[in-house]
């Protein structure tokens, strides 16, 4: 059977045997390094695709908001961080979830974990964020005072017990790869074990959480943490490609868009698939071409990656214009399919809330608004 | 009652009042200038919005997909445009949408006519999509042999109907404000007469329809067209408000979302509130700042508009980082509400999937995927 014939409109496709390959190498790299693996499911939002994890021996879960900590509850997961600043206004909704799971919250204020423990009627683990330099949230790793003050305040409030220190690295790469990726993650270790040290010299025990995809790809062993929680690399995307933590062929999703127009003069490929299905989230490469996406063709058992002058070049709500180098558009047919391999798989899959697998089954996710 | 009070998370607000008269000045200027105006749908998805149009006199609608097309028609709508170039994949939905009701297609080749006429079981009124010089899609205006032969096939297919010229011009304007939007919308007119011109010539006779926001509300009068299809103005946003087609005052929807955290040293605010409800649509202004959005303070009777050095300097998946001044960094309490007016409606009300009015009351919208 062939499942290109049946789709009508943009639809995310999914390799099962890249997505399960993806898992596995992670897992076995965490196991390698003795560490906690708590994937963060923000990238998937499925409960089937959490299952995937679940025959790795994953137990313990990340994700990024109370209404995807609900959503994975129902499905059976028990030990679940929100790795997210907490949301002061979600308190009943994070009663309910602590009343029913091994609940991890992220804090970074006194004012927010007194006001924290007032609203809870449960227990539950908590991780200070700390900002090693990516500056977009968190306790600034060299401001000890206010960290200590937050950690202090955790430890002697009802309710919150301190779990640890966790941070998202955020690094954006350069052309270093496997060698400049070892450097970052040494620093960002350094950075997480100086204010561990700091909190042990006041009686604080921690421990210590990492995450992103791209440094968790890179590096070879996980030394100086207990936990990591990479997310992306379930699917990866043409971002990690550019970013050097994956091969395009590791990129395990892509948006089937069918052909409505072609325009020989500019060398233009018109398909229904636009920002509404992709996102808008773009990739400005290293010789400034902007781009929202690389292209593939249907092949009898999957896809075939085209060369990079095959991408697509703009977009607006449903359109997406493909700039396509000379066999991709003499071969192009009006009604034919094109793929889309997405910049930022995360925003793709929340778009299209759903995978078709390359057998043709269709995989739910998460309705989250 | 205080809406505000009973919001939790990211919640896209719609004030009714700027949404009617946003509707009501369009509508008048339309019936000022003897032009049908059929309102594109595509910002706002819902039904209930819909009927606001109604209640000023509109009967027909334009939308951009054939899911849009098959949702309006379930709620009353009887003359649907889908100003896309047709989805030949789709031929089950649009046999189905042509039997329901007076459909309007685009085309803009003569293998899509035929393959829609061979497909078609029902009759439907083609347009065909004239590219004025936007290169997003259609037939070049200035090629009057490859639009004569599109024409020509159309008139003679069965279940085809002649019916027109379609274009957008989606031009993005400078500084020129209301006189340089003439001086656009005169030359499309143009455009678009000399080809009706050069059918008439064949004997083949159009309408001509024109669209887009920001042409649409700084031009006084359509002259020299049939039908206008404006969609943004609805609600607008800051990419109109930067284009000039707005005041701020005139932008109806705000994302209401709870601040997390905040941090003094730098003037950031975190909010919950990111890509998946803003959408990455990023506003680049004169003076090369990025910005993912303008910020609001909640008002008794609505929100209150900050100035500009308010706004959305990064995002990611949830959160948004808003770069304060000293009175919005000071006033700001961890728990509280910021506003966010989105740099592009369309996208962030396909992301939220509904609306909230400051009434308290919900609307809902279609929920496509």
């Amino acid at each position: 059977m062939n499942i290109y014939d049946q789709i009508t409109k943009p639809t995310l496709l999914l390799d099962e045997t890249i997505v399960r390959r993806n898992i596995a190498r992670m897992a076995e790299k965490a196991r390698r390094s003795g560490v906690v693996f708590r994937p963060h499911f923000k990238t998937h939002q499925s409960a089937e695709i959490g299952e995937w994890f679940r025959e790795e021996g994953v137990t313990a879960i990340t994700v990024s908001s109370v209404d995807m900590a609900l959503y994975f509850a129902q499905h059976g997961w028990d030990d679940i961080l929100i790795a997210f600043p907490v949301n002061l206004r979600q308190l009943a909704e994070l009663n309910q979830l602590a009343e029913q799971v091994n609940l991890h919250l992220l804090l970074e204020s006194v004012v927010a974990a007194e006001r924290l423990s007032a609203g809870l009627r449960h227990a539950v683990a908590v991780w200070l964020k700390i900002d090693v330099g990516y500056h977009r949230t968190g306790l600034d790793w060299q401001d000890m005072a206010a960290i200590t003050a937050v950690a202090r305040t955790v430890d002697t409030l009802p309710r919150l017990h301190l779990a640890g220190l966790l941070t998202h690295a955020g690094y954006r790469y350069q052309t270093g790869g496997a060698a400049e990726a070892q450097a970052v993650y040494g620093q960002m270790v350094n950075r997480m074990n100086t204010v561990r040290d700091g909190l042990r010299a006041v009686g604080l025990e921690t421990a210590v959480s990492v995450g992103d995809t791209p440094t968790s790809s890179l590096v070879e062993q996980f030394t100086g943490v207990d936990e990591i929680r990479p997310g992306n690399f379930v699917f990866y995307d043409m971002m990690q490609v550019d970013l050097g933590a994956c091969r395009p062929e590791d990129v395990a999703v892509a948006v089937a868009c069918p052909i409505v127009a072609k325009h020989a003069d500019r060398r233009q490929i018109v398909v229904y698939g636009g920002a509404i299905h992709l996102s808008k989230e773009r990739l400005v490469t290293r010789d400034e071409q902007v781009n929202y996406g690389r292209i593939a063709l249907p092949t009898a058992s999957g896809w075939r990656i085209l060369p990079p002058e095959n991408y697509v070049a703009t977009m607006s709500q449903e359109h997406g214009i493909i700039q396509a180098d000379n066999a991709l558009f003499d071969g192009a047919q009006i009604g034919g399919l094109l793929l889309v391999l997405p910049v930022h798989s995360c925003l793709t899959a929340n778009l299209l809330k759903g995978y078709l697998t390359l057998d043709g089954r269709w995989i739910e996710m998460a309705d989250i608004h």
